[in-house]
């Protein structure tokens, strides 16, 4: 078996023992779910998925918020979302009522009042429609035709007192256009949509990846919308314990009262957890344990530094026609910004050769810095020439490698040739 | 001129006739200062600073706050310093007043409440010296002798009715354990320091390099220290703004009432901004809108996807003696997630050789995956062997690359010598 | 003219040419009214009314609260409603929606969420049954049979989205335990009850009067009831306006958005006032400037001292064959207290005559006081007697008055005859 | 023994076993009180003191909250009072920080930071001398010589961190302007003088008797400032339990944490009680059920219905030379209201007599409305005469009695004679 796999297991294991917490008790389809069942999960961004303990379904709960966060992030913009809801973490809990003064705006998209705003941001001629778009949506990231819980959300929708109240708050205050009986019971269905740690994992890691299902390849959003969302659940996700989670687990997340958990790592995985009792928050208790246990195991964290690479300027050569600067690794601002100086000292006598054979990776940024000094220097009069493993392209001013081939370099020269 | 002050010279241009905001006016040192004041510097991982505009003096006021909570964790640990300030953003303004039920606990180190308990945890015999700790500390950030104005300290010490408040507050909750008269003169001395845009650049670089002062070189917080105060800058730096400003600029950050913003791009470079005029939360409206420029100029953001980037997998061969992957780039997770399947295919008769001459970086959990796998592999019967540019270490059953040479790897074997 | 109507027409007059508010206009009905309407009523404790202005009719929004509450206290008692609405005064508008945390009760029966539940108080096997007690005890405090305008109640069933909000909520947490449709229904009709400015007076002279309408003699709530009404008034009836209204007026008052207050002095009158235009807490600007005239013109206070009395002590004769006290005016605690003296130091060889021909009023504290003492006296061998113009009842050690002919006292003695 | 010692003995009797509560533990005077200390004390308006159980003193805490409020009232009016501190209760505990936004002030006088806002109130030249008018007010409150527990000052002075912290928030605000440790000095100082509940008694009967202390005849405050202060504690008195306490007790009152309550009948009574265990608001808990015992024993309520009264109108003689309309009791406005039909009814022709002999006391709203009907009468050509017992007075349309004899009336004539 392999070492990810091990990991999960052991992870397993040793909390599968722990005892803490109770059954969200507010609906009986919750209060008698089976405290022992215990499931985790990583997607990888290759479409892997890597499992230990319950493979078994429960209802999504208020994991489903940051998914449909995305559709709506993904049907309407960032700015047109923002419009209607804020992106302020509240320090409150899930279920708070404090509305913006003056406009009625929530909080945010991961309270419930947020998400119930958000729900009735789904475009859709009527309520049938915008659930429909929204299953699919929420199928789309899973990978797999996902269904809804009926008995959940019946149960739901006849004890959905508060969820009322926050949407009748939020019409009476002109932020809540739609009709509040279409809306929570959209809510209340969305909820109730059933799915396994391995959904939950593959959900997850089509954020990580950048809005495209790595199991499937289908992009379900685009990549800013991915951004935003995984932004939101950073600040936001784990309610009032937002700013601890970020430091200890490091990871953006998310929780459901159901007993689920999801985290992401931008662009490496997608994790889904599921063990029923919860926390006065409503989290989880195991899974949130297991969340720190991971955190640890795989040492990923937002705002890390990286630690030491090895330098961007693998060798320089002055050799006699040209100077050749040989670089290597990933190029980011730091990387290309290293370089820099080395490309302003050059005398204007020689050619230069920029040899990317051995870059893995070029950021925007780093394209951006290398393209404007290179026309500099082809002002002043250097012959410069770009080296990779295969043909990029250089137009309008800015350097953009070609994608096709996953950014395979070859040679390529600014200024006269070179083979 | 480099690209990247071309960049600052541009921004600072077109945003010097922006006229919004006005000057804070609670003491005569902020209501008199001269509202086009305008600087912007970048100070990069590499002991680079760029600048554009206003080069002078100011006082820090509230950027003190991420740097003290810096000497804080360096001084006591996450989990002390947890202990007594929490870390959740409150989406309240920096004055606000709640305080944890139960233990008095200020809301996070960001807001002026928790800012001045965090001071008080500095340690130091009595209030002159731990003063002249948190100088020390600031200056080291900075990567030069800081010295405080006198005028604002004298202000700022007559009207502080409000911090005098909150310390007061916490005195009487039990959180706050030193004499309220001895915390507030030092909160207030630490906010009169004075500092330029290049200052603060160099200090949120300080940040984002692991805090190491990437000018003087010199270690001035532990890793962890640092990576935790971006955390908290992420979450709760921009007060009530906070999580919009992480959708919008992307960075975490920290602004302080006299005009100045600080943000930081982990093992990237670190921003300073300084213009006077502020908005009704206290935050400089030019420094907001230039971080937002330089946001989108330098097109980083904490939890985007990266783009795509070359196969970690470089070259396969299946030669006579041996199965040879040559892999390229940074070994994070999901590069180290992606070979495991090629690894566990490999069928035992073969050796294996890992060549990685083209490894620019590898995160620890790779070098977690990778080990275990080799390992296993090694169990199986696998002959294996790691190259690269230079000699790493394999010991205990991880693999630790040597970092002496910043990771120029050499060839190694697991198992018996190399073909 | 007399001078009580001579009164309110100069208030009319002086404050007709008042134009400050606006018309409330979350409804067309409420947003469609003529500002310019604007009529007093003051009704007398004899059944008399006096009015100016406008005569016509409006609908009675929240001033219906007080009734309401006065119908659930006679049905359900004190206890019981105070177990299912607190009486807080909270400091908030009339559309809080904080309940008490743990039992979701709300602060009290003047805010809508406790008026909401007070409704619900009101017994009937259904709402239709629930609504038609409502509407017969309204028309019972007025005097007669009062109607719905369907209109305005049309409007609010479509609009009320906000007092939905709180009846969710109050059923969320459990504190509400009838259908929210229901109640809702039921409220948005008791506040379109039709009403004028002389049914307002009325009604609030009916709470003034002990809970017996002046005007038709019926009883519509127990003394005790119609207390408690005005002592909620008293530090509820103006929301966040309680307590300096209480400081300027003096007098329990409600109001409602339509622009009418109620205020009523115990025992002396019930005041209605209608004026549209209302200001930002939802209360008719000219209604509070009449009330504050009103109130100095009749210069009522609840704790104000009423000034210098004639001694209660009209005479004192010792006589040859007895000494003979005689009292006069209303006998409350004070009175009674400065008898007690005289009464501990007689001497027991001489019989007592008590004189109450003159006393207009024995208040419960002053019969048990003086009754006690005179029993006291008996037991020490002192001959007592009581004087009245008619007979009163001495009964089990306590002296009561007969009410029959309204306390009209006529000798009694408590030990042989007089002489 | 009277009737009213009895009353207070049984009382002390069955509520000497209560074991509720706990004694107040944030300084060492309060927390080694004796917990077996209980004293009751009842002052009439005439001058006597009726007590039970314990004698001594004690300190008087926020009790003395009132009686500066009425000092503050006195020296400066209501409306400059108001200007700085609000009167809404505000259904918050006694050490709430809440301000008003924008101007700061507290939200009452009876809460913490209201209460060092009217203590900055009283003028002198500096802290020595306010402090020196505040315990001289106090002292005359209570009618004797009261002096300070220099041991309980001294330990609110160390361990005042949170009434501080209210003080520097109202200066911040700019709605407090003295300096903060001069007046949070002067509070406890106030805190800290000693009473016994003898005292609290004499104190209350001074606010009920308007003004005037009953024991010594000196005035202390005004009427209209005596009645202030009585309307604000009876909204805001008891803290968060201030409207349950106005329903179950029914008088204006103050509690303080040593243990002690005052509560004030007008022109009745006061109350002092003292047991120092308190309950989780701080008010002493066999001091709020001896309250509501008494309350029930002396069955008086501020908005009670007074029961019936003798009808004002004893007798009415239409005699050959004139109609003779005989008053009796206490004339209010109800009383003067129900005669002015027999007034306005009078024909012209015949000249009136109004005996007034039986008269007990007369409200100025019915010496205004007989007044301005005898007027009318008069201009209409009926000939009036005002009988009393002794000399009064009638001038500028309006009637005055005299009040030096405590209106004894005599015989006046409006127009022509009748001797």
């Amino acid at each position: 078996v392999d070492p990810i796999s091990r990991i999960l297991e052991t992870v397993h294991r040793e909390l599968a023992g722990e005892r803490g917490g109770a059954l969200a008790d507010y609906i009986p389809e919750l209060a008698g779910a089976d405290p022992d069942r215990f499931g985790l999960a990583v997607a990888g961004v290759h479409g892997t998925v890597y499992r230990a303990g319950d493979a078994g379904e429960f209802t999504i709960q208020s994991v489903s918020k940051p998914f449909v966060l995305g559709l709506a992030l993904a049907e309407l913009g960032l700015e047109a979302v923002l419009a209607r809801v804020s992106a302020e973490p509240s320090g409150e809990p899930f279920n708070a009522v404090s509305l913006e003064p003056g406009t009625g705006r929530p909080a945010n998209p991961m309270i419930n009042a947020g998400a119930l705003l958000t729900t009735s941001l789904v475009p859709g001629p009527g309520p049938a429609e915008r659930f429909a778009r929204i299953l699919a949506a929420l199928s789309a990231f899973a990978g797999r035709p996902l269904t809804v819980d009926e008995a959940t959300y019946a149960s739901e929708h006849a004890t959905g007192d508060r969820n009322r109240a926050l949407a009748h708050l939020m019409r009476a205050a002109g932020a809540l256009t739609e009709p509040v009986d279409e809306v929570v019971d959209t809510y209340f269905r969305q909820c109730a949509v059933l799915v396994t740690v391995a959904d939950l994992a593959t959900m997850a890691a089509t954020l990580a990846n950048g809005g495209v299902n790595p199991r499937t390849g289908t992009r379900v959003v685009g990549e800013r919308a991915a951004g935003h969302v995984l932004t939101v659940m950073a600040t936001c996700g784990m309610y009032d314990y937002s700013g601890e989670w970020l430091l200890r687990v490091g990871l953006p997340a998310k929780s459901g009262v159901s007993g689920c958990v999801i985290a992401a790592s931008p662009a490496q995985f997608g994790i889904g957890i599921f063990s029923p009792p919860v926390d006065e928050r409503g989290t989880s208790v195991r899974a949130v344990l297991a969340a720190r246990r991971l955190s640890e195991a795989f040492d990923l964290d937002l705002v890390r530094h990286p630690g030491l690479s090895a330098p961007v300027l693998r060798r320089r050569e002055d050799t006699v026609p040209a100077t050749v600067l040989d670089l290597q690794g990933e190029l980011d601002f730091a990387a290309a910004e290293s370089v820099l100086a080395d490309l302003l000292a050059l005398p204007a006598a020689r050619p230069l050769v920029l040899d990317l054979t051995a870059v893995s990776r070029i950021r925007p940024v780093a394209a951006g810095l290398l393209t404007a000094t290179l026309a500099d220097l082809a002002r002043a009069g250097v012959s410069t020439a770009l080296v990779g493993s295969d043909t990029g392209v250089l137009t309008g001013g800015r350097w953009f490698p070609r994608r096709a081939d996953a950014l395979a370099w070859t040679t390529t020269t600014t200024n006269g040739g070179r083979t």
